[in-house]
């Protein structure tokens, strides 16, 4: 009956590491241990901070497009993205995969989950996102410190590590075996209730943190199969569960925004914030449409059959564009790839939405995004950043362009300019009822009907990539 | 400027088929076309009214499982299924795709799309439905009468056709060119006028037959890319036409369910009524949830990656459960198929749903199916719609042994009992904040949590199967 | 560089298991582990030998449709099908998914991964097969026995165990870190000599333990990403690889069947074995398409775009059915889920498949299926495998009276009966060229098409359902 | 019995058209149709020889980056694409979808399909190509010219248009009613025959017009559903079908490509040439492999769940490269668009191929895409193949640049330099059997094995975007 297993599971995974890559390392687990507790140097000692060079440089370990400073439509490209490292994939991914087991080798990692290890790790991703030149961060409580055997010890440890701000927080409520019939939606009361004092630690250490906004993800929050399962009481559950949730987010005087992060499926065959329509529905029906926003994640609007840029504009229509999972998908593969997204057109197609949207603080760029399992080298974890943050940066010039040229958007207002009449005054107010159309549509006969342009717009498009 | 040309197009299409298959006909369009106007025997002389034989039987054309008035839970197969054929696919579907031409060639075809060819072919429409043992059916306006030069010729040649009671009726706002960009939803605001007068008549027609519903298929509202797009405008628009249409609703005292009916996609790229929870929220966003119903069809269902037991479930639980296009597709294929569905594990699951929704009226199953082109003969009409009858009523029938049984819903009930105490009445009026729990989750440790049963619960269905 | 890191992840799974699930254990790790080496009692302790209680049974622990010793078309049920138990999922898979940490927790585990518990898993193999009636069993070397320190040690721990008839065994070559490149197609020269021992020494177990089959799944053999591979030299040390184990087969007189598995991604975004087709294309390329057979498994066909018939038929046509994995995916899943099979409609149609192809000995049907990751009771592993084989047998008694009742496949002779004629055998001689093909056409004029009857086909299939 | 029904199909289509978009037009169908036939101007009369303007000019009548006679390692652009425009989507697609009647309305077309028509529109053609400064088209026979009564009067027609030299013609055997069932793969032996003869007179019309290549589809040649198919006798069929047209072109000294265009489905659900590999595998077993080639499109390719590199690269690998299909989908849609590649990425990695093949000749790049159903202006035809050649000379530069830089290669280089040496020219030479890589193995111990830099090859991919 004790409960401190992922403790024991992520020692093990890294004892495993250690045993099975077998490359000599600083901190040995079995031997001298104290050594690495007082680890004084650099994590990243042949790494500088990373510089922009501009696009001819051939330096990796430089940013070509990504220039910090510099304005783009009178605002910083920083404070633009308000890009942000992921606890969890860089410092806590480990490579392992359905079918293989972990490839990752960090020089740091020491082989336990121990507290001193917990925060010798924060270290390190304090120096990396130094080094990179970023400023947020986001994290999982359970990946920032060792679970316990007892939920008060587990809170404890969480109480010891992270000073530093951050983008935001959320709680892991999907890896542990008690939440696999989920969390809020679980079929066990217990759950229910342990899920709670979870998110509400949680929501304590985000907002301790300086945490600017709190995630939800419900992975397990859906079902495998609907011939055992109760669906409408289990989403009656979770609107409690986010109404508790937003009163104690009151109680405590957090100002963040609550966030919920839509996916489709996978762990579970149906989640039930699917996409961000749907998400909306949820926040409609129960009444908490004012007290959430979205996260919107690319790979996750794949997966659901939608482009991210569909996503975004759907979350902006509805009010709710709060955060940007920077991410991307395989288009051959049907599941979860946390792939860096290095597509240039699919990014200029974000920015003009994060444009509109008049950028996205309090929310940013979260790069909710792995090394390929393959990837093993240390500077493969700078690599990818810098590829996600330049691909990112071209896509904002390119559509500061576009929209600096105006063409594109001029083409979207001729294709509606009828509506910009009287009479389509009359329609947009709700002022014209079928009786007053049908006169019209008489006194006009067949309406002339105009090209669309696509390849004309996909041309304007290609102009600035 | 002559918008006479689906007429035309009709026509010659018909004209096509006869050259080309070239079967002997009795009516042949060249040639005597009055004496097709006098047609006076039977559309299907070899076949009687279809009867229930039983499950042994060996004859095609007989009921195996559907005995319309056979009691059921308490009440007649028929009143459970209120079945209805679809004039389009059975009656002006003629096997072309794109990539292939017509291949119908049904007996009563002049070749014409005269009056007198759609009066005709509707009294084929009763006698098939008659024989069929089947109450309704549902149409598109511009299917049931030619279109005509200007919206007043067409709206004359409606209103010369079809005296009998209808399920639903519908206006076709996707054919014709001038809808190319989308009928509410349409850059070009001639054409949102035209659609509403079309909408305006066909309500009027499906009034005047006595349907029982009107359902709105927006198969072009929606958009083929997003760079030429203005997703938040079209919307309105679709918003302020739905309203519009309620208005005159009850203008003209029609008492029928409106009903909008989602599609993920085809002939768009993305339709807006994605899925049932992407129109809920839709309806919610602008206030017309107590207006409208949905018709869920089950193709359209897996299209948009749900199983159709998982669409008709979120109806319902959003209160919109309306009517069900009873359907299928291949589960291989990415478009829309429409077969007759004939999976009775599928049809037991559907079943379940429209049992728990306590029935569908006054909507019903419309067989928006169509026989595969590649079935040419006349008796494969009644063979389908047969075979998909029967597949129902053998849903119907499996859904009643499962819950007369009642082993399954006792295991789904059990899975939630720890919620059928104080703290989860608690829990489920919104009464358990995030302190209460947590003090309950440290008082109970680490929760208990019992096997799902998922193979066991597929054991207790197929045991029914 | 101490490879027996895989013993240690195993243990340590274990351990984390134990702690977390905490339900009192018979052998606990941590003290007194000699008693669990004596275990000696029953490991199903209230579960008696499964027996044929015919349809109407309401045992879950009974079969409803199997029925082992009864004959259906002149053969035994059992040797229709030859049963298999795959080792892996249903005595090592824990429950682990990418999200989750491992539910599943076995009595007679101890938490270690030693020697001793190997051979007391085994022990818990075969009183399950005893008990469930199945004959066979399949494995991977590395979840049989113990990793070691050295491939000498491995090697050692594998001879140890397992002592009894299998279908067929494999070298699992896809878990560990050395193989995130792959196996035989590794970008490094060491995995691949590496991969070869492993190979060379399943293969002598498997041949040891009467194994009547050999198995090759791919999992790795495959890309990531196209830009940093040479997909034909890969290819080519593929083709080596196993012309070598060809060799080494007939080397040490194993007259088993060697199988090559399909799927075709998943670990991989692409792997080289992706269905039927392209593996037979491999096969013919190489010279090997003597040697090999295929394992075609229901889940993997469906993720590569087929039907589990389709892949079925394939094989089957180009002589090449050697073994089916019976499980099934999820129809809305992008992953392979391993269920067990329950559509008694599939069912039907892979009989119709293995009927046709005069059974499938000597492979068999290995349920290559998991419970799923929520079904924790022991019991369900057998109402998991009795639900599969009541479904299989169910479809073989349907496939049975379809083939005696000859209605569907006299409507199949008769569609193409026009080539049962002088000309047809000419044409099918390959004796029609065509000067003389566009001759006749020319004579004949427009020819005459017959309806297809797919709903007619479709009805007889569920006239025996 | 009379043949002629496409020649009024399309006649009737195009008399639609002109009613029903109703412009003026230059050439009615009803009154003074001669005037038509002597028509003497320019078709595209605003539309100059379009130039290479470079990246700069925002002229959308301009190449940005195609410049014909521009080398490009050693050799001009124009011959490493031998750009071809396809006569069907351009000068006969209508913009009808399933759902949606045709929208096109050119002036040249006067509503008939005579033979008039059908000269005058490939003088249209010819114009168009010059005008685009292409040299190339591709052809089907019942586009080019209309059907006729009979067979003999269809090849009269096909003689008398069509007198310039095309890239490959092909035979239309889908569209008919009578290719219901397929047109080699028939159930029909008449079929059978008439598309041996259609083929037979679509070969000469090739050969006659100096055509490189002729390709097959057979977009009928598949399956709707396996219950009431003989997959393995229609197989048979298919090569009995290539054999004859094999022993054909031999006979007339048509020295030609025999290009197989590889699909997975639609029209039917399962399509024979499924993939590459798929088609591949259908060439060997039947003796065929060294008389085909492949014509890979890029739609078609992301249908079967391939990438279009990775179909071109199996191409390649099984020197089956033969032609390329230029277009693309959309990455959330299941059915084929047949849009414009506009993607330069994937433009880039299309090139890549092609230059390690030495080039596509005597194939080329056919533009097998259309205008969307919405782009109605005549300029729209000349922006969508500029930008579509404009994509794949960015490619087409980039692919060089990466090329002529060298690092992503050499990265690939050292990936597998380990194979460098004597034991892995050992293995690649088949020498090593498993005995020896034991040895080897036991010796070197654990392998170590180098990340794959996935991301850094991802970054370098980039830096020439």
């Amino acid at each position: 009956m004790k409960p401190w297993g992922i403790f024991l599971l992520l020692l093990c995974l890294q004892a495993f590491t250690d045993a099975v890559i077998g490359q000599s390392q600083t901190c040995p687990a079995d031997e001298n241990a104290s050594r690495c507790d007082e680890w004084e140097g650099e994590f990243f000692p042949g790494i500088d901070k990373i510089k922009y060079e501009g696009p001819s440089s051939k330096n990796p370990l430089s940013f070509k497009w990504y220039n910090a400073e510099e304005e783009i439509l009178g605002k910083k490209m920083k404070d633009w993205f308000r890009f942000s490292v992921a606890f969890w994939h860089t410092f806590r991914g480990t490579g392992a995969d359905p079918f293989g087991a972990p490839t990752k080798y960090w020089p740091w990692e020491d082989g336990t989950n121990s507290l001193q290890m917990a925060k010798r790790r924060m270290r390190a991703n304090f120096e990396f996102i130094n080094k990179l030149g970023v400023d947020w961060w986001c994290f999982h409580d359970r990946d920032i410190a060792p679970d316990g055997e007892t939920l008060e010890k587990a809170n404890a440890n969480l109480d010891e590590v992270g000073k530093k701000k951050v983008l935001w927080g959320t709680a892991q409520l999907f890896m542990h075996p008690r939440y696999m019939h989920g969390a809020a939606t679980s079929s066990e009361l217990g759950v229910y209730a342990y899920a709670a004092a979870q998110v509400k630690k949680a929501m304590e250490v985000t907002h301790h943190l300086g945490g600017e906004n709190y995630v939800f993800w419900g992975g397990r929050e859906g079902y495998q199969s609907l011939l055992n399962t109760d669906m409408e009481r289990e989403l009656n559950h979770l609107a409690r569960f986010f109404e508790a949730a937003v009163a104690y987010k009151k109680k405590i005087g957090f100002n963040g925004t609550l966030l919920i992060e839509p996916k489709p499926q996978e762990p579970t065959k149906h989640q039930y914030d699917w996409d961000a329509a749907t998400t909306a529905n949820f926040l409609r029906k129960y009444g908490l449409i004012g007290e959430f926003k979205l996260n919107i994640e690319c790979n996750h609007a794949t997966l659901s059959g939608h482009s991210c840029h569909h996503e975004l504009e759907t979350a902006r229509i509805n009010g709710l564009l709060g955060n940007i999972d920077a991410n991307t998908g395989d288009p051959q593969v049907g599941w979860d790839t946390d792939q860096f997204l290095v597509d240039i057109q699919e990014a200029t197609m974000i920015m003009l939405s994060v444009i509109r949207n008049g950028g996205i603080a309090p929310g940013g760029f979260n790069f909710d995004a792995k090394l390929r399992r393959e990837s093993t080298d240390v500077e493969d974890l700078f690599i990818a950043h810098i590829i996600g943050m330049d691909t990112m940066a071209r896509g904002l010039r390119n559509a500061a362009k576009l929209i600096e040229d105006g063409t594109l958007s001029e083409l979207v207002r001729k294709r509606y300019q009828s509506f910009d009449t009287e009479i389509g005054a009359q329609i947009e107010a709700g002022k014209a009822d079928f009786d007053f159309l049908e006169k019209k549509a008489k006194e006009w006969g067949e309406p002339k009907v105009a090209s669309a342009k696509q390849e004309l717009a996909e041309m304007i498009l290609q102009s600035v990539l």
